[in-house]
């Protein structure tokens, strides 16, 4: 099954439609990957913060063994955690998740926030996560690490070969011009949250006016967040569940889940869910085998709230960074 | 009659309520700031961008010279445009800001947006705005200037006695995290959009306690906005007749701009509004004077709504930066 792709600034092809990889439980994601990939998945998204790469790398591995695909068909994403910003940590912590991975490059690595915490020792505790004790909500130490510093180590794993592409997430305009100014290569993609109530659509023209490529998270909306019982995510009316989506599914006689993701894809922005069943892997894969019109596309639009479920500033997000809490 | 003052990290003193100057016309700035004085303002909030501050040093110069008032009781800000942020710019418009001002330093200077744009030169038009040819809302033109650069420029006039403190405005909590690893001189104010429908606990929590004062801009909400014809702020329910608030007024016998006023000074937050006639300058300044309970403070803290007016990149913002409009 050929995937659609985007082409990257960096000259290299995405898949459109990749697969999440986040909150996925040790003990299943490696079966998950190997399933994934049978069923057609190319592009999965992990990250160090998402503790599970070594057997993520598993199933990777157990599906080229296998011959199910090759290395250079697969599209694997990996992040640098907040904990190693500093421009001596960025290479080692990228061949540590390599390693993990059991693969020689990453297609796409990005910097997970614009945001430098002190460094911890992956021997100590690993992922790390935000709190420098690793249980204290208000254990929050920086870094003297500045975004500059850590591009420019970024830069440098293209230069040796460990990422083809790197790119940014959770930035929002003001970050990414600054980053743009000093830029010797410009991050071929911008990972942030995006679904109906949060729309976002000056950033993302924006990026895309500037050649960086979207990828869409949380593309379900709060459906993430209530599992981790995110106060204001299970208040939230369920985007599955909404009228407005219910209505234009039954339209395409398709799922609401394939509806809330075409909206992105078909605005050229990459989607990367997750799905815990096989119907649903190729339920979410096909979110681009079909068109929305555009008024429909302007009545998802118009569901924007501004509503944010992951941010580590933003009361009520699901970390209790500075203190504040939901 | 003495003013309450907040103690800025820079060690100087700030005036709790001030005037700001936004949107006064040139031809009646003058008389405004003379008779604001005479009414017992001491800090006036100015900026490049609002054309106006040649009478504004006027209607200083008059109170000075009756000796209503002292250059040392006065506290004067004022701001970098956006076109001026490389570093070879910024002394040289600061000068000629103080010149327009017709004083020896600015109290506070502050860059006003993290953003820069292509120099324009004063002789061709100034104030400059937003679009490099001065008409054409697509002609957005970026400058290369870090924001890192403009900061050490910004950190030098302190150095030459230009600026006693400087500070930033409409900058975000990743912005200012980056800022704060290689500032030397750190910003003494974050000043920022903040009225009920726009709370941003989390920014301002964080900035309090990085030890960097916020004054508010934009306390009345929609207010300013409806007199530009922002169709979001037509929209929205004006915050002086908001039952909540006219019920929080009633109780203290105040009228509903001093109960918005007050909902930020008693937070330590600083308050620049702009009034149109006497009493008006009068209540304004009174909003010290009293004290909500923590109760009212918590009822006008759940009108938050998330919504921005000022802002460049947000869809339905004031300018069509990038090319975005209502």
């Amino acid at each position: 099954m050929p995937s659609q792709t985007l082409t990257l600034n960096s000259g290299h092809q995405m898949p459109l439609v990749g697969h999440g990889l986040w909150k996925i439980a040790n003990d299943a994601v490696a079966d998950h990957v190997y399933n994934a990939i049978k069923a057609g998945y190319r592009l999965f998204d992990g990250a160090c913060d998402y503790g599970n790469e070594i057997e993520a790398g598993q199933g990777v591995a157990r599906a080229i063994k296998e011959g199910i695909v090759k290395r250079e068909e697969l599209f694997i994403v990996s992040k640098l955690w907040n904990t190693f910003h500093e421009k001596e940590r960025v290479e080692q912590l990228c061949q540590k998740q390599l390693k993990d991975w059991g693969v020689e490059y990453f297609d796409l690595f990005i910097m997970h926030f614009p945001i430098a915490l002190e460094y911890v020792d992956p021997a100590v505790r690993y992922p790390p996560g935000w709190f420098y004790d690793g249980v204290t909500p208000t254990d929050i130490r920086l870094s003297k690490a500045t975004i500059h510093e850590t591009w420019e180590a970024m830069e440098a794993l293209v230069d040796g070969g460990l990422a083809r592409s790197i790119g940014i997430s959770n930035f929002n305009c003001a970050s990414i011009l600054d980053l743009l100014r000093y830029a010797r290569i410009r991050p071929a993609t911008l990972q942030i949250e995006h679904h109906p109530y949060l729309v976002q659509q000056p950033l993302v023209k924006f990026a895309q006016k500037e050649g960086i490529t979207i990828t869409a998270y949380s593309s379900f909306g709060p459906q993430g967040y209530v599992e981790m019982d995110l106060e204001h995510a299970v208040k939230t009316p369920h985007l599955f569940q909404h009228p407005v989506i219910k209505e234009i599914a039954a339209a395409h006689k398709k799922g609401t889940p394939q509806v809330l993701l075409r909206w992105a894809t078909q605005q050229g922005i990459a989607v990367i869910p997750k799905s815990d069943t096989l119907p649903m892997l190729l339920e979410n894969l096909d979110a681009k085998e079909f068109d929305l019109t555009e008024e429909e596309i302007k009545k998802i639009d118009a569901l924007d709230q501004g509503l944010r479920f992951n941010d580590p500033w933003i009361k009520g997000g699901w970390v209790g960074v500075w203190g504040i809490r939901a």
